[in-house]
């Protein structure tokens, strides 16, 4: 507005006048959620600093403070996103002494800014891992903050707003290893005797359960009994069917689908998948092929799955790098 | 980002060399919501392959497989929206064999984009009928899919990303007939014994009930005693008064009130209409003009409401072009 | 599209041929949520008349007719919004006899647009007080309405996009005295014998409590055992901790920190402030400094606040013009 008596000079200039731009698109990730107005906040810092840039809302229904949630929705979205900037915000420990970070990766093509707590992680290693780092200390370019708590607006918008504008990292603050960036943790699913222990990465929209399990995987089970596997999960027991669309299935039927990101997905068809199981993000699933046709329709609660793994299962082949589940380098 | 694996040749483009495009804007309406990626990474694909295109969110709070709701929302907004692509995303049959379309209006001055399942038959109809259509049937033109539950993602944003850059529909895949495209559907309004039985199509944010009724039609009914109209519902029959302002209303009165859209609506000041009377989208109320004054305040549950109405009512003067109900070319 | 019945000449104009714009952005904040099509259509509307305006969402989730939010709200973004037009809607008087403005501040560095009922005084006051201001009845800028309930599609934002393209105050209607728009008012914390007696001004995501509370004021009633002031509220007491960052709390400790506003919050670690103190906006607070060490842990419900005020306590050092909660002058 008129005063801007918080952003730094650059801020008022000819709204006709936009600079050339290093990187035109600032993809924006975070928990702030839409209710308030710190998204818009951001968006306005961004502007007016960068002028002339385009703001990508990837989401910012990331749970308050789920850091785990973040960083797997940005791990899935990376890989479609408009070369530049990301700027990635679940910061439970603003104001600590957490690291505030720029992440370099393609040899520069593209710039992660967020906070050192693993959020950014799982994406960097996506897109080939980072090249340069920097902790964000030169702190004449973040904004003077009335308090502690919304390094979005008063750090990370103006650092994103700059390197839009082509400032170099070195410029921003200290050269760290990429070594030292805190890394991410995801559950790999095991093979045991009674099925594959999957986890829950995922609940989507629609209620469709996303898990750790690559199709091979399942492949690798046997097909079972008319492509039928066993769900076990809090302790009941169902079945679901492999599908290739959600239309496949009949109603009250629950799917094994491979979604949109390559993943194996419990779900149903125009219904939530997750309300009829009661799962959510985190929790483990245990499938089996079955060898029995299921009688008594989809849901047999509390009935044992008949369960017989054909042979030994290898974690083979599901370590190509764009393998989205395989962000942390297993092999 | 760095790697755009998904993303076909052209996505890598200098931030800065914006080609000239044919469409600017792409309107996109979809059921995805805002708590997951979807609508983000969908802005994405368009912006990686459609560098400089302005999408104008209209809105992603669609039920989920709410199809109706869908075309209505866009029914309702499409003679607002900037000339360009429109790309339009409720889809429960993604991954069977519906067909995803492009349909051209205008003469070309604009295209809607998405699945062949009704959405975009009523906004389609709005503005003048089909001119062209094609089936996206050539998928050198898509996203490599890792699996078929995103079209939004994989087929319907490279190919609105390419009709922004001037392909011409003749190259996106085979040409169909527009007659053959899936019409809506939408409940007519019927004058019986006992009112004007009337459908409700939309419940907004602030409880306002959106009917199927033009002004014209309770016009026709007769004023009633100080413009008092009686409803009937759920078994219950209340009252609502014409009023051209929320503001005219007391506090628990129902008031008629024509909307922005030009239809009756059921309203209340600065309350929900909705939560007073419980309708929701798809519900029938019988509309009655009253000829007694009303007594005992605006509800009075389970008393009748006295009807006496003024001879018949005849379908006329409905059926301008663009008349937002008129959506099926009724006349 | 096509027909753009509605949309007055200007409308479809050639996508590639932006007019110079001499105001680039548009910050818009309403209640109109994000889940019915107004948001979309009122974007569509400002740029099919203002090609190549950039819309700024501040927020659309305002509480249904909740003025008083959407004035707090728009008054902590002002400060760092683009400068340009500010579109403001929350207003329950749709229709009715209040007035629609066009509020100028800086000299025409920027323009508020909204209904005069409060919603825009508190941030006009913040950024310096209004220069000009008109009643926006020139209704030949207007789109044609069906009805009477959506000013924000038919009013604001033709005259928004106007204003954008340059279009003189003058020309939008008849000039007003600055002095009659409607003030906000927003209440003092006051000093009584039993502590600083509070008011809830804002319960963000997070469940941080704001409180119309400078840290001078807080400094000002000693520092208390341990940094510990006592809270009571809804007939119950409890303690919190003055804190530099929400790491610093132990689970289930409520702390009082500096907000990115520069305001006292309640606030707790990873958890929502709020959901423990069961407050909401508008709520009383009343804080005291605590001369004992806090027993039993951080909640005592019921228990008696040892307090001893220290002094006097003046309104000194309050009054900085950008000082976010000194929004009605008082000094």
């Amino acid at each position: 507005m008129a005063t801007h008596q918080n952003v730094p000079a650059g801020a008022g200039v000819d709204p006709g006048a936009a600079q050339p731009l290093v990187h035109r698109h600032v993809s924006f990730l975070s928990d702030y959620g839409l209710d308030d107005e710190f998204v818009g906040v951001v968006h306005s810092v961004l502007k007016a600093l960068a002028p002339g840039v385009d703001v990508i809302d990837i989401t910012h229904g990331i749970a308050p403070h789920d850091l785990r949630g973040g960083a797997l929705a940005l791990a899935r979205s990376v890989q479609y996103m408009c070369p530049g900037v990301v700027l990635a915000v679940v910061d439970p420990g603003v104001g600590t002494d957490r690291r505030p970070v720029a992440v370099e990766v393609g040899d520069g093509s593209s710039v992660l800014i967020g906070p050192d707590n693993g959020l950014l992680a799982p994406a960097v290693s996506m897109v080939g891992g980072a090249t340069r780092a920097v902790v964000l200390d030169n702190t004449e370019h973040h904004l003077e903050a009335p308090g502690p708590t919304f390094d979005g607006r008063d750090v990370f918008a103006p650092v994103a707003a700059l390197v839009c504008r082509g400032m170099d990292l070195a410029d921003l603050g200290t050269e760290i290893d990429p070594v030292s960036l805190l890394p991410g943790t995801l559950a790999l699913s095991r093979l045991e005797a009674d099925g594959l222990h999957a986890e829950v990465l995922w609940v989507d929209r629609f209620g469709n359960v996303q898990l750790n399990v690559d199709p091979e995987e399942l492949d690798a089970m046997g097909p079972g009994v008319g492509g039928v596997f066993g769900l076990s999960f809090h302790g009941r027991s169902t079945f679901a069917r492999r599908v290739g669309a959600f239309g496949s299935l009949s109603t009250g039927e629950l799917g094994l689908i491979i979604d949109s990101y390559g993943l194996i997905a419990v779900v149903a068809d125009q219904a939530s998948a997750a309300e009829e199981t009661g799962l959510s993000a985190g929790e483990e699933v245990v499938l089996a092929a079955s060898r029995t046709a299921t009688v008594g329709g989809p849901d047999t609660t509390g009935s044992e799955v008949p369960v017989e793994l054909g042979g030994t299962r290898s974690h083979r082949g599901r370590g190509s790098s764009t393998d989205p589940v395989d962000l942390e380098g297993r092999g």
